[in-house]
């Protein structure tokens, strides 16, 4: 199987400490690298996790708060330093690609590369990406500035070719696209033998959805039904309820509601308060709602 | 001797790497402590050097590039988060005023303390900022923006009172701050003392200059003659002396010669170009010149 993986650049939340960076994941599918937000320090957090940057072309901003998005014209202006030449996708809601124009014409007017902008409407339920390997979905959440989670969704991929039948029935290889594609293959003697004895069963596709940042919304899960591994946002436990609802984000036991209501893989909890030296207790409030949560932190790779 | 230092946040160029955090410092004299450039990542590196966010008051920024400027509006909006309530002064150029201006509107329109900013006009020479303990002047620079250093000249302090010779003249403590204004003393028997015999001079006062970025300019050191600390940009070595005079920067061998023509006390190197994975060679390269010459490293703090 493909890796399908998440590198955790950052997992803090508005205030960034020697604990956390502010919210920055890559996403790898199929050799693509995707980045979902960029807080400040982006292009630091992108070597230390030895992430080539030419194999970034997309980048996917939640929201405008500065947490979220204070890295791109750094990793911009770098990529232009260091001679890119593809173009460079970013997804993000429109002030903030007026605030980067401006913040380009500024520090790096030349730059060597296309940028791309493309607004996103938060507030729509849509896919806004597409290619080969996946889909991206927009996820409309609740917060203090119009922010929306983002869907990675793999494609179907074929069945696996079963190489002893092939030779049992003395088939070419050459039938192997064919076969995947579902055709029946006839032998030289005439006997039609089915494509799925010549194959096992696709891999079922997987998904990530990233959720940052919202307050607990109770329909959210509609979206995320049998999602592979959901990472939300728990910036705090139950003990500060009320902030979480002041502020317009989420315990981590109402990311775990989520994640039961939508019957997902697994969960991963992330956007740490500050306020929080140690986030076990996080992770044992989400566990006590659904047990296969984790928690995440900075230069972690997890398998979606 | 009160302290008078300076934090190395960031020694870096245009490319922050895993080495080198981009441009910034903290000078500190007598409890206060000044912001010199301002690089992505510097709300992380001022929690890394311990410096109390609330201690710090004014930050100067040399010039609009990003890696001069970039951790401004991540560093000015946790501040707020922190609820700041003491003012917070910034000197740079107009263009960048206005775009910190703008980009505080986007990610946190709603500050809890009053943000100052100062133009500077950094093609002149002038005392651009004063209080009880320092001047701060700005120095001409010639790069591929406006650009200026900044000079911190530490105020004359007054000379020191010798104990023995107030007790031997039997001169009462409550006359300490006459005689260090230079009063004379006359004694119960009229003898006058001079202020001079019971006092040993003030310390010379201490400057402290920072120079980046720049070509090499020849009469740079006639704004700098006996300055106690210079740090000048050295992005290239004699290997590169050519991309030195192509991106207007300086090579080690140039900082050096306006340390000697300025008879500094000592020179700091820093701005270093991400092509050198060992700065050795710059360092040999500018003691042949300038014998008195320290690279700088994050995390070190140096007494001026």
């Amino acid at each position: 199987m493909e890796p399908f993986r998440v590198h955790i650049l950052g997992c803090g939340s508005a205030l960034p400490t020697l604990r956390h960076f502010s919210a920055m994941q890559v996403v790898e599918l199929r050799g693509k690298q995707m980045m979902v937000d960029c807080g400040e320090g982006a292009q630091i957090q992108l070597r230390r996790h030895h992430v080539r940057f030419t194999r970034l072309n997309q980048v996917f901003i939640s929201h405008q708060h500065g947490d979220h998005c204070l890295g791109l014209v750094g990793m911009v202006s770098s990529f232009g330093l260091l001679d890119r030449t593809a173009p460079l996708h970013i997804y993000g809601p429109a002030p903030l690609g007026e605030w980067l124009r401006r913040s380009l014409q500024l520090f790096c007017p030349h730059l060597s590369y296309e940028l791309c902008w493309h607004d996103v409407d938060p507030t729509q339920h849509q896919v806004i990406y597409e290619d080969r390997s996946l889909t991206v979905e927009t996820l409309p959440l609740c917060h203090t500035v119009p922010a929306c989670g983002f869907l990675f969704r793999e494609k179907p991929t074929q069945p696996h070719i079963r190489p002893e039948m092939l030779r049992f029935y003395d088939i070419p290889l050459s039938q192997v696209y064919n076969i995947k594609a579902g055709k029946d293959m006839v032998t030289s003697e005439g006997e039609v033998i089915p494509a799925t004895r010549l194959t096992t069963p696709a891999d079922p596709p997987r998904s990530y959805a990233y959720c940052s940042d919202t307050c607990y919304q109770p329909h959210l899960h509609q979206l995320l039904q049998g999602v592979s591994t959901l990472y939300h946002e728990a910036t705090y436990g139950e003990d500060r309820v009320g902030n979480a609802r002041k502020y317009k984000h989420s315990t981590a036991l109402q990311a775990a509601s989520v994640a039961r209501d939508a019957h997902v893989g697994k969960l991963l909890l992330g956007h740490y308060s500050q306020r929080y030296e140690d986030e076990t207790v996080l992770l044992d409030e989400a566990r006590s709602v659904f047990p296969n949560t984790f928690l995440t932190q900075e230069m972690q790779t997890i398998d979606v």
